[in-house]
């Protein structure tokens, strides 16, 4: 795209002259010609020749305006005529405008007739940007007119957008089908509109200045999309530049915090319920093997550990410092943590913002960034890190080791998480408070995490990102390594700020972070339990190789749910061809209904489950499993869960691996069996016919943002 | 309504006779004239004079169309003019029409010239209606144009639908604003939409062999509504009347059937691993205190029962027979059930139109309607009836009793309903398959359990409904009862039909469900869990006096993911009055958050719990509490459990009930919390912000639809 800035940075400059916030129609096409953005073609013609002349170029019908300083009232004037048809009507037009406007105001000084391309027919849509508080720019498509007004069916983008983003914004909408022509209708220049997304994405990006911006409406034909009336709101306060560490200083950082050679404990104490004492005991129970310091004004020593009065006579170096005191001490005590070069402060007080004391939060900020250490909290949990046994909490220690690193903002989610992680038993790697986020947040915990061996999958809960458009960064590229899962809260909350655009005032807030989300790889949960049950499940599955799923189920009412909650969580299930389905049938009885779900019926015998699955692992067209057990005497819940494992294993040693979850029906026996086969590696649930392709699609749609299939 | 049905029979009588399936325009208009369904005004002038004086009676502007046998292709003819604004326009249009039509065809035989009303402006909508093959007629509303397609935007009723069901319509679909006047536009004449409606419902209801009517588009604009086009599609196939017995017939069997005092069992036997064994030890261990008889060709006793050959050797009267013999076998049996006048056969036995046999299953049908016999299944495990300890199922004993009465068509559904209300602690009244549904389906079980005092709320799973009428129709009584919650499987199958209007290609079956589900009060579960939640959680809830719901939190991130889900629920979450904020904020501290949620912050100790519950019991203004925990040392999780059934209980000695649910987040031991409070009457859910406000959301929406707030 050839890009006139300069012509730009002048208009924006002028209108900044001018004390304006906003740009006239005739700049806001100036400056959208600047940047290829499509709008009607239109000049001003002096005499009748001239105007026929120019509206011979642009092609007819075209409008004709009376151009006059003296007139602001056109149509009431007579100055107005739409739809004029062919050149003579044109020359006629210019008299009888010229005319009117002389009868209407014989003072009036005429420049002139404006002779503009008209737009019709095609399909409305808008286009437009907006900025968010934590986002940044963005940029917006939906489909133009009242009813989508009211079905609010937009769809936004980080900016700069690339063409691949504007492509998916506009297969993104509800009403996407309008636009690949219906009844008989053209499909729209998909091409076009792309460009003009990609067009305001950059120009919005290119000049901060431009707050908010409307392409209402876009009239988008066949053959191209043109812009008929363009708005731009410009904000030209200056910007505090956002604080953003560099990425290798994070995660040199993080590594310091998160695996330290050396914890201190501030405020440790001996003290049986004190909270200085419960991060003293986890720490040393957790079986930690690094330096432990406990710093305390007065006591020698503290469960058996030489204490200190202040980190600066420990004699060595530390990397994390565990804050046990009260808020009103902690200023003083980072400030000794900042001289002695530590890397980061876990900062479990509270009585900090979320107490109505920003200031006090504002210090420890300054602190910190005086002396380059870094803050996790206030007001937090503290947290774990399970690969070096490392329990930097108050609460109990925390002992399934595993693969998924979690993370939350409130408190209350993180208590859920451990707890739910313990009775599931869920292999856990990390899980970290971060509370009022004054420094840390989800995105330095996303570096550390991209690059530790120990995690596989990321489940953050959030209640806002203070830094959207870092996260989204740091998320698009981690995201195509490691799933990363996001409970956003608050998502129905009003979100919508006075907004003077059009697009401003159909940004929903959550829906920009549906959108980012979907942009930047990341998989949104809808529920706590979504969460908690994909971090559990999506790393056990292998990553799927293609789209088809085949459910296998001996309940035939199972099949029906899981087949539902399929098309529901965006999952294909596969046509059978006609040689496979054979092949089934030869395991199933004659009654039994092949296709797809795979019936197998609920009297059969391991074997035909066993015999099943091994086909549908073993067969190429065939990229995911999905099975319905039914509880009966002839095939046991735990008989079921042994023969699937058995069956995985076999293909495993061939080099097959597949996503298989499974739905498990009957008397309480299915628990102790779905919990084997999570164990062996299959995510199973009892009771349950949504969570396993819930957990299977999560998993689908990870793979599909990373670009793994 | 002035209704004038010898008008429609007329028509229809006359388009029988001519073999036709559809009705032409002209018909058609009639036929909504003698219904009172809007239709443009119009006539037929012979003369210009004519044309003007009728022009001027319907007002402008006016279509004028040439009116002759011989000419079809009027536009082709130039005998058409639309928008003719004046009764000058009127007669130059009469002569240029004629003149163009003797052009056209020299021999044409001229009748006239058809004025007609021209409809334009207003808001377009699509009125029509349907036959489904298990819901009969139903009405469809919508909004009209290419938009509304795309997004499938349309409700259904069973016809006749009354005003209300009318006016419930006009605000079920997505793009209801749209009715109500949006920048600045008119809102739409809604007692003449809902008139439309209703006729429409009542046509088709009161003439079963129209099969499919479209009024599209009808013009609605503020004080009229008219169909601008009528489609009516006839069906004259005699339709076989349904087997529908009398609901008092139904009562006194099904009485006999669940609360029998003898049980016959057919195939009862002694050899563990049979069928007919474990059925047997189930009545025997379940505590079973009627009379049973095994029925056996050759044994002297079963387990300590005397046995017999038949039925018809038994000396008392039998009310229930289990099958528990092979297919082949259960006709003659079913004979011999039906000689000795028993009123139920319970058919476990598969191998029926499951398997390929279609027609022994009409066998039984025959047999049982020919001796009055109902028959459950066949292909069922059989079913629970807990009051009267009554096991009649091979799968193991039921103990938890309880008000839930369950039912599956799908034999794992059930064994999963069973292995879940025994983990969960539900207590259940009765667990029912239903199988096959070769007679008694989900709308006999309903008259059964509403008038069972056992039973306080209907859960029940299908994958279809026989009869969704008379469904529809005992479902809209009973659940003005009792909640009736139904998880329909099968929901996102492709359902259409080949339909030949255009509100039968938009009847997609689920849509269809839905709707009729709505209109009989009907709570619909989205999945297994949820149908089993609500199950175990409804009947718990007293019912709520009003909409007001307030969340109670220790925990800030609960309560904003509890508020988030009321909204998705279609809870309200109260403002908080002043002085009701102010008497919360005596309870919490000074940074806790009141407004609503009431943050009262997490280390509170128990009786701050206390306090703000019973003030939120106490207050008229609030309806239900919706309590979020977090797990500290201060108020740990048995500890706030007990408080909260304190408060509870205090206020209900008052007389003061109201609707508690509750959210635990924090370590395991909030799931012993959890069952603790539910045991207690207060559903709770560990690790879950969404299940509480969906169960509480699901009484809420029994009790809206029950009329009971």
């Amino acid at each position: 795209m050839n890009k006139d800035k300069a012509k730009v940075r002048e208009i924006l400059d002028a209108v900044k002259a001018a004390g304006r916030n906003s740009l006239t129609a005739p700049e806001g096409k100036l400056v959208c010609d600047a940047y290829g953005i499509a709008v009607p073609k239109e000049g001003v013609a002096t005499n009748a020749a001239d105007a026929q002349k120019l509206a011979s170029s642009m092609g007819f019908p075209v409008v004709m305006k009376i151009v006059s300083p003296e007139i602001l009232h056109k149509t009431e004037a007579g100055g107005v005529l739409v739809g004029v048809k062919n050149a003579d009507d044109v020359a006629k037009g210019f008299d009888t405008i010229v005319a009117n406007a002389k009868k209407y105001n014989a003072k009036a000084q005429i420049l002139g007739v404006q002779v503009q391309q008209m737009l019709k027919g095609g399909q409305e849509v808008i286009i437009g940007a907006v900025t968010d508080g934590s986002f940044g720019k963005l940029v917006a498509f939906g489909l133009g007119g009242v009813l989508v007004e009211v079905l609010k069916d937009i769809t936004f983008r980080l900016a700069p957008a690339t063409r691949e983003d504007a492509y998916s914004m506009l297969d993104g909408i509800q009403a996407a089908d309008m636009l690949k022509g219906v009844r008989g209708s053209d499909p729209v220049d998909r091409d076009a509109l792309a460009g003009l997304i990609v067009g305001v994405s950059e120009l919005v990006s290119d000049f901060p200045e431009i707050a908010e911006m409307d392409l209402n409406p876009v009239f988008a034909s066949k053959d191209s999309a043109i812009a008929a009336d363009v708005r731009i709101v410009v904000d030209f306060a200056a910007k505090a530049p956002r604080y953003r560490p560099a990425e290798a200083d994070v995660l040199v950082a993080m590594k310091r915090i998160m695996q330290p050679k050396s914890v201190a404990v501030i405020g440790a104490s001996a003290e049986a319920g004190k909270i200085g004492n419960s991060v003293m005991k986890n720490l040393i129970n957790g079986g930690y093997k690094g330096n432990i310091y406990p710093i305390h004004p007065k006591a020698e020593d503290i469960l058996g550990y030489k204490a200190y009065k202040s980190v600066k006579d420990v004699p060595g170096e530390i990397d994390t410092a565990v804050f046990a005191i009260p808020a009103k001490l902690v200023a003083g005590a980072l400030t000794e943590c900042g001289e002695k070069k530590i890397a980061g402060a876990v900062l479990i007080p509270s009585g900090f913002a979320e107490s109505g004391h920003p200031e006090m939060q504002s210090e420890l900020v300054a602190i910190g960034r005086k002396y380059n250490i870094r803050l996790m909290g206030p007001n937090i949990y503290g947290f774990y890190y399970t690969p070096a046994n490392l329990c930097a909490t108050f609460c109990t220690a925390f002992d399934v080791k595993g693969s998924a690193a979690l993370s939350s903002q409130s408190g209350g989610i993180g208590m859920a998480m451990i707890g739910f992680s313990r009775s599931a038993k869920m292999g856990v790697s990390a899980i970290v408070g971060v509370g009022n986020k004054c420094d840390i947040d989800e995105d330095d915990l996303l570096i550390f995490f991209e690059q530790d061996p120990n995690t596989k999958v990321i489940a953050q809960h959030c209640e806002d990102l203070k830094d959207g458009r870092a996260f989204a960064e740091v998320a698009r590229r981690v995201s195509k390594k490691k799933p990363v899962i996001v409970l956003k809260g608050g998502r129905t909350a009003a979100g919508a700020k006075a907004a003077s655009s059009h697009t401003g005032a159909l940004a929903g807030n959550d829906k920009i972070y549906e959108d980012v989300f979907n942009q930047s790889g990341v998989i949104r949960a809808n529920s706590l339990r979504d969460l908690l049950d994909f971090a559990r499940g999506v790393p056990l599955l292998p990553t799927p190789k293609g789209e088809n799923v085949v459910i296998i189920t001996g309940a035939g009412g199972s099949g029906v749910l899981l087949s539902d909650a399929c098309v529901a969580n965006n999952l294909t299930l596969m046509p059978m061809p006609a040689d496979l389905d054979a092949a089934f049938r030869k395991f199933i009885p004659p009654f039994g209904a092949a296709g797809n779900p795979v019936d197998i019926t609920g009297g059969e015998p391991p074997q035909t489950y066993k015999n099943t699955v091994l086909l549908g692992l073993q067969d190429d067209r065939i990229h995911s499993l999905i099975l319905g057990y039914w509880h009966t005497i002839v095939t046991p819940p735990m008989v079921f869960a042994r023969i699937i494992v058995e069956a995985r294993d076999e293909m495993r040693a061939k080099g097959i691996e597949k996503p298989i979850v499974a739905s498990l029906a009957g008397d309480v026996e299915v628990e102790e069996a779905s919990q084997y086969l999570y164990e062996h590696g299959i995510p199973a649930y009892a009771y349950s016919t949504e969570i396993p392709v819930a957990v299977l699609a999560a998993k689908y749609k990870w793979a599909r943002g990373a670009g793994l299939m």
